[in-house]
């Protein structure tokens, strides 16, 4: 079985946060009263927005190129993204020397273009179609023997995202709740590997917009099931959930709990003005949901993944 | 002499952490490859926007309540300040279970009023004159024989902002300069104590806008001018400097940089866009000032104070 097709374990994203330490912020644990007072319980704040590229996506990305065989390294890697985690693998192949082929849809705006580029990244355009997107990466990996680094179905991704439950599980005791958002599921699915592994009475769940919903439908029916629309602010959750992910969620996650638009929109804003930190909207997912439930975390000291913080800001 | 009479010394800085350290927030210092691109050299930002209350101001207070002795503290404080230090001293009182009196002008904006009615404050209004507020203020300490607490002008409070400066040493080794805005001067003389006791051969200077130059022209004259007309956007930095600090920036601070209100409000969008934090504008001063004088920083590891995170975010 090829290793990419079977889910990695907590051994994994151990090893994976000593491969990436070197490379990655060991980003800080942030407390704020006043969100605490909101949902009323102690709250604790992963911060990856202030993590490389801005997110989380860093992790998974560093310790896929890291792992690479020298051989592998001297083919280069190639995924499809138009979101954090192209600018991820072009940073984090660049550090190592090594090429990523971006595959984009022409339709990409500008800016994330320009921040791919910016990494090193090699972009490669294509229609913006699943179909076109898929067989253009297969074309250049055809050709170019690149290692495909995929943004979530990819058991080194699941390790590397999971290293961020490790590091805050390290720096911050008792905890009762872990909660983060859900999109393609490897960062959701790497915490559940390391708090079960770590603290297994600990709750965890995943928070998704229910214009989104697929994970939750997804764990409600036990068949994965496929994305929506692309449609909702949060606009890094707008994937489909992964094979490897899924398989993981079933397993370690409490629940999926599904917040709406406007409330995604408060709690960012929330984020920004009471804790003075730049989110993106996936990243106050989490926070929406604990506001929407804070019935049930009453008392519970929770820690809350704050995911990115690519956003484009309004000036004033 | 009275000891609010008479600057500081290192010692009360490291005493001031001691005694406040338990109540206050170790903030994180931060770095970004895109920031240390721009200005050429390696930057650490000190994340006092991340600080109880969003400012480096509820060290001093904190510091000035924690000193109070019962009979003080049964009696209360009282300062005017329509801005970080009002909500800090209201939060610290509040902590130790003193009254805190603010002085405030009767044209402050309601969200300020509102914060510190929040933390708990009682707030008394005047007119919007020095005499008025200076007046009302006596009144307030004859009548209930509170402790004044001034914003800068006060030993305890010099020595509490000293505590961002040592706390940064302690945490990032080998600083050659360390930059943080000057408004009244308590941040930039609290720091310079630490510097001058921990690291004396590193530069110590402060940022300070054009059209609040009354530090720079203070220093260079060497008599303490009077503040300029309150119009920067930089709203932290309006004040006059203090007697005390300008007592200490005379004998251990390098020199003052100035900027522009154009630097400014880039600085503090760039910190916002790829810092992903939120600062108010005094806060993006310094890094505005090593963007205009990079050619003198290069090949340095600079510490920048990010001094406060207090600003009305625009709705996108």
């Amino acid at each position: 079985m090829d290793s990419r097709q079977a889910p990695p374990s907590f051994d994994d994203v151990r090893a994976a946060l000593q491969r990436i330490s070197r490379h990655v912020h060991r980003t800080p644990v942030v407390t704020c009263a006043t969100l605490d007072a909101l949902v009323g319980t102690p709250l604790f704040f992963k911060c990856e927005n202030l993590q490389k590229v801005g997110a989380f996506k860093y992790r998974g990305a560093s310790n896929a190129i890291w792992k690479l065989s020298d051989d592998q390294l001297a083919r280069g890697v190639a995924t499809h993204s138009s979101g954090n985690h192209a600018q991820a693998l072009a940073l984090a192949a660049r550090q190592r020397g090594a090429k990523a082929w971006i595959v984009m849809p022409s339709t990409s705006l500008a800016g994330k273009v320009a921040a791919v580029e910016g990494y090193g990244g090699q972009i490669v355009f294509c229609e913006n179609t699943l179909e076109a997107r898929d067989s253009e990466l297969k074309r250049i990996v055809d050709e170019t023997g690149a290692e495909e680094v995929h943004p979530y179905d990819d058991d080194r991704v699941i390790a590397g995202q999971g290293t961020v439950a490790l590091e805050l599980l390290e720096d911050v005791d008792e905890l009762d709740a872990l909660i983060t958002p859900v999109g393609g599921g490897g960062l959701l699915s790497g915490s559940a590997l390391t708090v079960r592994a770590l603290r297994p009475q600990m709750e965890i769940y995943g928070a998704e917009p229910e214009l989104a919903d697929d994970a939750f439908e997804s764990l409600k029916t036990g068949k994965r099931q496929a994305p929506r629309p692309p449609v909702t602010v949060a606009d890094g959750l707008r994937t489909a959930l992964g094979v490897l992910p899924f398989e993981i969620l079933k397993r370690d996650v409490d629940d999926i709990l599904l917040v709406s638009e406007e409330e995604i929109v408060a709690a960012m804003h929330l984020i920004w003005e009471r804790a003075k930190l730049v989110v993106e909207p996936s990243a106050a997912v989490p926070l929406a949901a604990l506001l929407r439930y804070s019935d049930s975390f009453r008392g519970k000291r929770v820690g809350v993944v704050l995911s990115g913080g690519n956003v484009e800001l309004p000036r004033g």
